[in-house]
């Protein structure tokens, strides 16, 4: 995984990263490499739950999807992302005033792509393991992207 | 699982239901029955992906809270509910014009719930199984609940 | 799922389910249809844990096995199917005289398919649902098998 | 995790591991830390499946069963350890020689405990990652351990 992807790519991946359901939680993409990808978020009350804590559904969706653009890099543009599947355990409360995710790839494939992805709890600027996910994922040609049913 | 819960029971859940990242995601409480959760959310634009498919996160923050909240069900007042961790299933695309979360408690216990949760995505009116998760929650006494690292 | 398949095909899939591993285990097959297949185990002590409770590994390997094998029943003879994944929760204790495994499939597919596994726990005849699965199985085409790395 | 454990909880836990079923299938124990568990198995013909690769329920038996010891490391004697859930993926088809199993402790906790295991496939001496699995467990004196049901 020591290549390395073309700084335009990496442009389009980040911009990419937050559109839709994303923007509307605002992370943000910050660290593109081969097989790697981390993202971030400065926490607000609309992220939290009842008790304050950060809601498991702002982990869980960062770690989605930071580790789907993880392997985006790793197929050619031809080919979008699809999550198959993915599991998260939650280590520990999060609390922060930020979060960031790692996501790296674990296998790479022409279909079939498991990535795990970290979640840190930033506070006070320390880095908490917070929670844990692996997220299988396929590459799907564009044009075969049509799947329904 | 057949005994009744108190509607004043019934209406604190259904409001407590919708607050924090919640609240954001526009989810909102249907059906509550005891060991039973349903919810919907009307999907918008900010719900989608970059494709037009309603984003996965969408989907595993709905999944994960309404199995928390199917858990709420089966505990006295006095407790919290954590998600230890879950496991979501995307079965197919979704890219309806609603979501419904059903919810149900596979096994109770003093400490430990397993919930699991069916997504369907609802296009014109059809429901549609989209997605199913397996969640581990745990039931925390309220004075216990800060459990720091 | 309502077509049926045939009886010869039946015949196969019942005795290619005890080979190697499963047949080391002494899992059997019990009921084959379209999408859905049972498989039992006679417990003796060599399936037991250091406490007398059926071991969780003898409980996930039957959900994994029966899981692939009622993904079996979707795809024609030139199909293989590997497990890509799975996640399994132990519900309750096992500890009876028998375990029953009742696999379906949830999302059939010419590539991923996804199954869920019941075990059962059979005491004094009763049964009780002990774990639960969910397991994303691939068809592979026989002749592209050996995808080694 | 940087204390050390006594010789003779090192040497009462590396005879325990193996027992009933783990014994069945000849799993043994290797290295032993706080917070880390490593086993082997010497695969013969009964590990495979038909294909003539190592079964999978192998990989996940083995990888629930020395996360479970991984976590034994960090208790008392007086408890007990039960897996409440784990995932599984299988990241590369595994054929080789032997298998071993590095499980470490991600979460300690009074009650749950987080463990991953990474399943190494041996052959001809190297070592390829052949599966990764998350394993949630919990810590239950000896004394409460008969929770039937």
């Amino acid at each position: 995984m020591d290549e390395e992807i073309p700084q335009e790519r990496k442009t389009f991946l980040a911009r990419d990263y937050s559109r839709g359901f994303i923007k509307y939680c605002q992370f943000k993409a910050k660290v593109i490499e081969r097989g790697y990808f981390q993202s971030t978020v400065a926490i607000e009350e609309h992220h939290r739950q009842q008790d304050g804590f950060i809601h498991a559904g702002v982990m869980a969706t960062m770690a989605d999807h930071t580790a789907g653009y993880s392997a985006f890099t790793t197929v050619s543009e031809d080919f979008q992302i699809l999550t198959i599947e993915f599991k998260i355990n939650f280590l520990r409360p999060a609390f922060g005033e930020a979060l960031v995710c790692r996501s790296k790839v674990l296998r790479e494939g022409g279909q079939i792509i498991i990535s795990e992805s970290e979640i840190f709890d930033i506070r006070e600027g320390e880095a908490e393991l917070a929670a844990k996910a692996m997220v299988t994922l396929m590459a799907v040609h564009r044009d075969k992207l049509v799947l329904k049913g």
